[in-house]
């Protein structure tokens, strides 16, 4: 079987287990535990963000974290043919009322009369989140319950409840808690024990290879006797060996008269541990239990580059190992929610797992709850990426319901922001922000970066586009025009004729003359650049090696996104397969935080001033993954949700490649060579457009030829197209 | 010995005693667990208002909770002559910096060099609130240390902490937690044990009378068997008996094949309890751990008439009841945190306890945290009380640490309520506004209220005494001039020259015709009227039968402070007789929270359309001690925490009266009677002034005539005085 025919069965039994696992809403009788919309999300990012340790110690994030609300009012409106009983259950302390009268007692169960009546459910808890699941032969929790956390029914002096209570009621947030003993307090990721790869023995150690970057709890096996065991994990050996300055590490102090089989209690980052034992101790076998969030890959990516399916590949399992209770940064040391970060994720997500829980679970920890004291992770870019990530989240998912929701937390994040902005209307760094860009050697943040002005621009936009989802006319009229006044001011404070670029920033109102990528590369797939001013910033900026070169995989996602959109896929490809490959080269099994190919050696393991600080497994290192489905599979949406869509495959100098892109309820399967094109769809209705030497054919289907060389055909829904053509 | 010299005797141990306990702030090296001020007090608030049960069922608040940060900063920069080594505890995980350097682990101690250095802690906890406890020899965790949600601590690439946070820094809050086993999240109010009055048994039921209202854990002794057990509580016989209907009862299944004591989980209020149980049970004896904040009168008052110094008992005891964790409405029911009942705990606290941790630790749990998203408890009035409240609290305690601290709390709430106004820049009812003012029998909530503006206007007032302490120049300016517009358009809108009053409300453009009490009686005492408009108030308004009469102690408090402001003591005393004598002429061990002298029988328990929803036990029902205070002992101060105060004692018609007032640093002793008056003070510069018929002496000290047979006498601290003189 070769790969192709391997790849068509793969994608025929996914799509059967996709049609399985897709929830049809309108049937949707599926009870699953319910809370406020944001509220388990918040909680559990508290959890996660502070397991982050720094040599023993524990090391949270520096940005506030907020709280679910303690006291949550569920209530759904029933009208029952016949009287059911249903089975209730939550987390916290609670009531019952029926037609808003309160049953005596915690009712487990409660009997609903035929006709219409009303539920409610009240639930209290401080450790967790307030939550409940209600189970009956028609009656079930699901998100069209509707929840708040001030209910306001207060009664007069003769028990009168007042009725006209003001309150906002939202609809009741789940992930998939199906089972009423499936708590969502005690949510675990999945695991499954792992072997080692290698295991070295010496008098007092034992060092462990595991044959690839990996995440989870090591098991010491046959643990006996009394003493110290020292844990020292390294994602590279040197790491592993160096006890004194690796980043994370655990020390045990051990009694065990008899052998048990020991679990770690924090979960790890490592391809290697080193463990110190004293001589009064013994341990029999060093293994692990794997730690993931259980998600199946829907997008598939082959082609005649075996090093670049190798890049595929090892992109995704970055990105799976980085895919957890949320997207985070990396799995060594940060494991926070960084919304630069997770907006690639989202990205990568949409041609890999098109995991949609994950995405809302993100971008509702990143937001937190008003007030507004900070730039998202105290980061001025970061905030603008969360409504970036909104607005690609829409237009991926179509998910309207998500805006409307939490359109209030974007007006509120949004006003914090437009609060900061000078007398110009830009925004630049104030006491207690954080203007990152990117990782970059002398990169220069002082007053109005053109690159934030840029970021804020952008958001503007999604605000509008969010306000008219939210029914906001006003809201809608009043970003739009924002959004059009700060792009004008864009290019009269920024274009310098000169340059063929826009310039990095202006300080103390004059433009500097420095040039960088990164408003200029944003420009470009934002669509801000005219065609000309495109071309220019191909030449003077993107191709220039004058221009100072980028080291992060985070900021060579959109610096390579750029090229992509301009056409240059043959010049990607080979950018990728030096970078990515080049790391590949060096050996790694995950792609990292920072790679630089003049460093040697252990310098690679080094950032922000300590030996072994860089992550060698860094979710902005999988962006291959992202580029190959939209820029070379070449399928991206058009409306939301892929109502319309495109696929414009380009080989960008490889012999074939195939693969498969996923959409809400099906996928865009795609396989080019020089020949021949095939694409069949499970979703919405798509353009398929190409470039041929000579006239294209598709048996029985109509090819329109769009001038220079370039030509369009429909593609509908489930039916499969074959086209005949000869590659530029 | 009679009771006066039983007084004196009385004020001088008491006075030994407060002299041990009051704390030094110059000398306070006294370790004390800290946290984030405001957050333990909407933690611990959120555990007891959700204790409330009605018939076994869990009756949460109606209004939102909200949470302590879960993550926090704290830190403190020392100079040491020489190293020390300090102890560290902590509620929740936490790490340590020395000079912003983490150190490694956990420390449970660590050493500070001689020199300048930095400690910081940071804690995250969900379900209890972050706290530290630091001691050494000279270092101590108390309320100098910094703290902060958010430190904003990023690194750069190279590892180099940003140093320009922008962070916001306050102070550590803290009680009494002084001892670092004494966990804050363990906080639990003392007990000790009670026994019954009374036990009348019949086969398969108990009936305990405790012989006045109580408060705390019934204790079953030898209980044995199998079986169930009801308790049935009751503030009256009847609700006892009532087992249908009466509000809170506990069922327990037993299993208790040894005899066995059993401690009842939950607090209750109650005189009597009413125990039926199975006959495969047995029960020996019954009695109950009386639950009470340990906290000490101060306030003393004992007269010539034997029926105002029960009065006076009970009001101490009714106030100490509803005096827990927070000042709370009533013992049986609610046990809320309502703001307009525990603004009259505030100022009877400052004539009984002056226990100012009580009532800090409530104004902080009623605010709770910012988005502001409704009034306080949902009531508009209630809102405005909060900022009277923390005026009285600045008046009596000169705390301008509190009013620096949270300012930023008020001006949010203040926000909030400013645009809620219409276009007259009145405040009426919206959707979701309780518009409270009393219980009373058709009282109009309609349109623009009278007495919601005369309360908004004192908090503008509030606002602008508070900036100025908060040294916010603009605010003071703004909040002074919206006081001084609003107060204008109360005359021109509300006053009726024919009506001789204030006329209750303006619905749609025109004011009614309706005159009720009250904005009339707060414009008395807030001195809103002129001379006159006060005369023409007392003798239409507050002694016009005519007018709708007030039926709660709530608003009688305000009705006969008005009086006692307008030097109708006498007749004051004749109503407090009237009143909450006929309540005890009814049996009553602590005062109502209604009473109505043409109800009869168990009428006296029904509210809210329950026969027992009424309490029997409310807080606002023991105003005489405020009135009896301030009025007839006549203390109050004249600037911030009595650095001057006025004794103006009146006897009402008292034959003698003898008393203790409380101020922050000391007691003030007052004794008079027709032809002498005693006074001596711990605290201040004071002036007393009385009335005589003929000229006064007083040995050495010089009286001042006023005219119209009134003198005045400077009080110095610490010097008895003795006024021989004729009461008017």
């Amino acid at each position: 079987m070769n790969l192709q025919t391997h790849l068509v069965k793969t994608i025929s039994g996914l799509c059967l287990l996709f049609t399985l696992l897709v929830i049809n809403p309108a049937q949707a009788q599926q009870a699953t535990w319910i809370w406020y919309p944001g509220d388990y999300e918040i909680w559990l990012a508290n959890d996660m963000q502070n397991r982050r340790t720094e040599r023993g110690a524990f090391f949270p994030p520096f940005w506030r974290m907020d709280s679910h609300y303690v006291l949550i009012d569920f209530h759904k409106e029933f009208n029952l043919a016949k009287p059911e009983e249903v089975e209730l259950y939550a987390e916290g302390q609670y009531n019952v009322k029926l037609d808003s009268k309160m049953l005596p007692g915690t009712p487990t169960k409660v009997t609903i009369p035929a006709g219409k009546h009303k539920l409610n459910i009240k639930v209290h808890a401080q450790d967790k989140v307030p939550a409940i699941f209600v189970k009956g032969p028609t009656i079930v929790s699901d998100s069209t319950w509707l929840v708040t956390f001030e209910d306001k029914e207060w009664i007069d002096e003769t028990g009168k409840v007042s009725g006209q209570s003001g309150t906002a009621w939202l609809k009741a947030g789940s992930w998939n808690f199906n089972d009423p003993n499936n708590l969502p307090s005690k949510f675990k990721l999945a695991t499954e024990p792992w072997k080692a790869a290698k295991v070295t023995r010496q008098p007092g150690s034992i060092l462990v290879d595991f044959g690839k970057e990996t995440f989870g709890f090591v098991k010491l096996q046959g643990l006996k006797g009394k003493g110290k065991v020292s844990l020292y994990y390294g994602e590279s050996q040197e790491e592993a060996l160096a006890t004194e300055t690796g980043e994370t590490l655990d020390h045990l102090q051990v009694d065990r008269p008899q052998a048990v089989d020991m679990v770690l209690p924090g979960s790890r980052a490592f391809r290697y541990v080193n463990i110190q034992f004293d001589n009064t101790v013994n341990i029999g076998d060093v293994s692990m239990l794997y730690e993931y969030l259980p998600v199946a890959d829907r997008g598939k990516f082959r082609s005649s580059d075996p090093e670049l399916n190798k890049i595929w590949d090892v992109a995704a399992y970055t990105l799976h190992l980085n895919t957890r209770e949320f997207f985070i940064d990396g799995i060594k040391r940060d494991r926070w929610i960084w919304s630069g970060d997770a907006y690639q994720s989202y990205l990568m997500n949409y041609y890999l797992l098109f995991d949609s829980p994950s995405v809302t679970r993100t971008l509702l920890a990143q937001r937190g709850k008003d007030p507004v004291t900070s730039h998202i992770n105290t980061i001025m870019d970061y905030t603008f990426y969360w409504f970036l990530g909104i607005n690609d989240y829409y237009q991926y998912t179509g998910d309207k319901s998500f805006v409307k929701q939490f359109y209030p937390r974007m007006q509120s994040l949004m006003e914090f922001a437009l609060n900061r902005r000078n007398k110009n209307g830009m925004v630049e760094g104030l006491a207690g922000d954080w203007v990152f860009i990117d990782w970059a050697d002398g990169l220069s943040k002082q007053g109005e970066v053109s690159f934030e002005q840029l970021l804020l621009c952008r958001s503007l936009e999604t605000m509008a586009l969010c306000a008219n989802i939210a029914q906001d006319q006003e809201g809608a009229r009043r970003y739009n025009e924002l959004a059009a006044e700060l792009k004008a001011k864009l290019f009269t404070t920024y274009w310098d004729q000169n340059k063929h670029a826009l310039v990095h920033s202006r300080v103390n109102g004059q433009p500097t003359d420095n040039v960088t990528r990164y408003a200029n590369m944003f420009a470009i797939f934002f669509d801000y650049l005219n065609a000309g001013q495109k071309q220019e910033v191909k030449q003077h900026v993107l191709l220039n090696d004058k221009v100072q070169k980028i080291t992060t995989p985070y900021m060579r996602f959109y610096e390579l996104e750029a090229l992509c959109a301009m056409g240059e896929q043959d010049y990607v490809l080979k950018e990728m397969k030096d970078y990515w490959g080049g790391m590949l080269k060096l050996g790694a099994t995950s792609f990292w935080e920072k790679y630089d190919p003049n460093e040697k050696g252990a310098e690679h393991y080094a950032m922000y001033g300590r030996p072994f600080g860089r992550s060698l497994c860094h979710a902005w290192g999988a962006s291959p993954i992202y580029l190959l489905g939209k820029y070379y599979l070449g399928v991206k949406p058009t409306s939301p949700a892929y109502a319309t869509y495109l696929v414009e495959p380009d080989l960008g100098g490889l012999e074939w490649m195939e693969g498969s892109v996923p959409t809400p309820k099906g996928d865009i399967n795609i396989y080019c060579s020089q020949k021949q094109i095939k694409v069949k769809s499970g979703e919405g209705t798509g353009t398929l457009r190409f470039q041929s030497k000579n006239k294209p054919s598709s048996k029985g289907n109509k090819i329109t030829a769009k001038g220079n060389n370039t030509y369009e055909m429909f593609i509908e829904k489930g039916k499969e197209y074959v086209v005949a053509y000869t590659a530029k």
